[in-house]
């Protein structure tokens, strides 16, 4: 049994044409008319498939597929989500959600009869754009965040969330989480380079790094860049410089999967010739060990310590994100690396080290994700791609997994 | 003999609110009409003073003392500058305009005879606040750029520096270079930190450092800060922060004066969660030994071709300005601190960091310069400060120096 390689791919690409801007770029951001069109897509391709279409209050679309075989009560999910970021690519969500309709329609036309449910879902505003948090469609789903508080947002278009909601047209009326899986699976390009690196088609999602941000201000003294000897400075961005190597070469020599970034600096007065004054930055520390972040954040933090005791300067420190590693269920993950033995496929386990919407499912049912080669790993871009034949090794892979659940 | 403590106070507070914005901020950027106000203000205390107020064509302004006394043919110069930054301070500058004023005045009060004329000028745009390159006024004057070219240039404003010459009314008639000092001596506020420090009320300032700028961009890969290993990178940040403490350790290790600073940055695409792929910043190497100066130039090279040879990194170097460090002429430094001595001024022989009018003068004639603390090394901002008693010490200072070499 395998899915219709040419609907799938077709669809993709009409799908990723859905809601470009102006100038061409693809901008499905959760709650906007171009994420309304999508929607509409989506729910048109699966009422023809027969399913039972359904909307949470969060606007979560789930599209429920129950023939009469099914004797079991807790349907298998498979999803992922719909939105994307401004300038987007066409693979980030969308595969997960198109190839896990394809699985369903593969499993109609083989004339396969499910002992459960089969259920496919696009979750709201995953990639949080406009609204914070992200992943909140999946994070609201499983109960680790209010639906009033949600509603409630203001995005960075000052506009409310459920007011947009509304105007979209979904605003559904079921509870989140009104429908308990007995599994949830989530199929993503990786949007890393791993796979492609090592020349592999399949990665088995095991466990998700866990996820610290924070925003550190060091103050030091403005001076002139030629008056002020060496040892008379407090430059900020010198001391900024240190902790920048200080946290790369911890997490280096720690290993264990563990990785950080600044990923953004700010001067002040930011002039040639003045000392930094001031430096604002962003570290973004991942691991899929919840001790090893500790271990990284309390280093980081002694190294702050250590500058913060030199006469000149003064440091703040702003927590952004705190998120604990996920671990998958490992039964899954066996059951999924079973099903790609069987396809022929050589696969990796892996740990994601972005946030998907696995993440937040994990929390009310056994879940896992399976990845595919991004190339160069790049996402949240245009230049984002994934060979077909990956896209395609994929869904086969999803449709054996998810069959193998629903016998 | 000594200057008029009040009068010079007077004046310096007197001038200081001359050409104040708006808002209240000093900013008599030059050939502004605050710039004019500040010319007029001066122009008729040299007149009032008798002295012979010419004009050259790049607008410095020269107030000559003549009386009959007079044997030698070159005078000795005193000057600096009266046009300043925005949002300034009232001393770098002005005060040693004022206080050459203030010393003719001096020696006229007390009924000096000068063999020689003495000659104090307030040299054009030494800042460069609109029109580049700064010290305009003195490098002009002393043949290192040409009239023509200096009046042809465009400022930030968007306006020709010799229209404006013309309609503020200093546009003069004299060339440049037209009265050749004897000498030429600059007193200055020190805009660091040495003097305050060390508790020292005078610098003689012996040596003026050589000024290296580039820009230095660094191209690494931009990619997800969650999904990919610390060894896959190619983190233009990380890249950057390794040449600052390079740059640091290197300058602190050489000593000898020398000094750097990474005073801008920029990160692209300045994301908490995607590893930088470019980063540009500057580097502002100084060193008062052309030789020392050339190393630091050599060893940044090398740690940027090191940096570059690694996969994934493309680094571009911009020079933005080049100076050779100056050194003053040793008998008029010996001069000044014989002088000092004479005072009881404990005086310390000093390398200016910042540039000034003196260094351009030292071009025709033997130069030199005196500097007094600076509260905080604090400069080009309201906050700039130095205290009446080390003014006044300073003026004494100049005057003592111009007396012996005008007997």
């Amino acid at each position: 049994m395998n899915i219709n390689s040419a609907r799938l791919m077709s669809r993709l690409k009409e799908y990723g044409d859905i809601g470009r801007d102006s100038q061409g770029r693809l901008a499905r951001i959760a709650f906007t008319d171009a994420d309304k069109l999508g929607r509409d897509q989506l729910v048109t391709w699966m009422q023809a498939a027969g399913l039972n279409v359904e909307v949470d209050k969060i606007g979560n679309i789930h599209g429920l597929w129950e023939p009469e075989s099914v004797v079991e009560s807790r349907p298998i999910m498979m999803g992922s989500h719909i939105d994307t970021v401004l300038n987007a690519g066409i693979y980030d969500g969308n595969y997960g959600v198109l190839a896990g309709l394809e699985v369903i329609l593969a499993l109609q036309e083989a004339g396969f009869k499910p002992s459960r449910g089969i259920v496919v879902s696009a979750f709201s505003n995953e990639e949080g754009a406009h609204y914070a948090p992200d992943m909140m469609g999946s994070l609201v789903y499983s109960g680790g965040y209010s639906v009033k508080k949600a509603l409630a947002t203001i995005g960075l278009n000052g506009l409310v969330l459920g007011s947009e909601l509304q105007r979209i047209g979904y605003a559904g009326l079921n509870e989140p989480g009104f429908i308990q899986p007995k599994a949830y699976i989530e199929l993503h390009i990786e949007q890393g380079p791993v796979l492609e690196n090592l020349e592999l088609p399949i990665g088995v999602v095991e466990n998700l790094q866990g996820i610290s941000w924070q925003r550190i201000t060091i103050e030091g003294v403005a001076n002139h860049a030629g008056t002020t000897p060496m040892s008379m400075r407090a430059d900020a961005g010198i001391a900024t410089a240190q902790v920048m190597l200080h946290l790369k070469d911890y997490v280096t020599q720690k290993g264990n999967g563990m990785v950080s970034t600044i990923g953004t600096i700010l001067f002040e007065p930011n002039i040639i010739n003045v000392i930094p004054s001031k430096s604002v930055f962003s570290v973004d520390l991942r691991s899929p060990c919840e001790s090893d972040l500790k271990d990284a954040e309390l280093s980081l933090a002694q190294c702050l310590n250590e500058i913060e005791e030199i006469d000149g300067f003064n440091i703040s420190v702003e927590r952004l994100a705190r998120f604990e590693p996920v671990t998958f269920d490992r039964n899954l993950v066996e059951s999924i690396e079973k099903a790609s033995n069987g396809r022929g496929f050589i696969s990796k386990r892996m740990t994601s080290g972005a946030g998907h919407d696995a993440q937040m499912m994990a929390r009310i049912c056994p879940s896992a994700m399976i990845f595919v080669p991004s190339k160069d790993g790049i996402s949240h871009n245009p230049r984002e791609y994934t060979e077909e034949q990956h896209l395609i090794n994929g869904a086969n892979l999803l449709l054996d997994s998810i069959k193998g659940l629903a016998i």
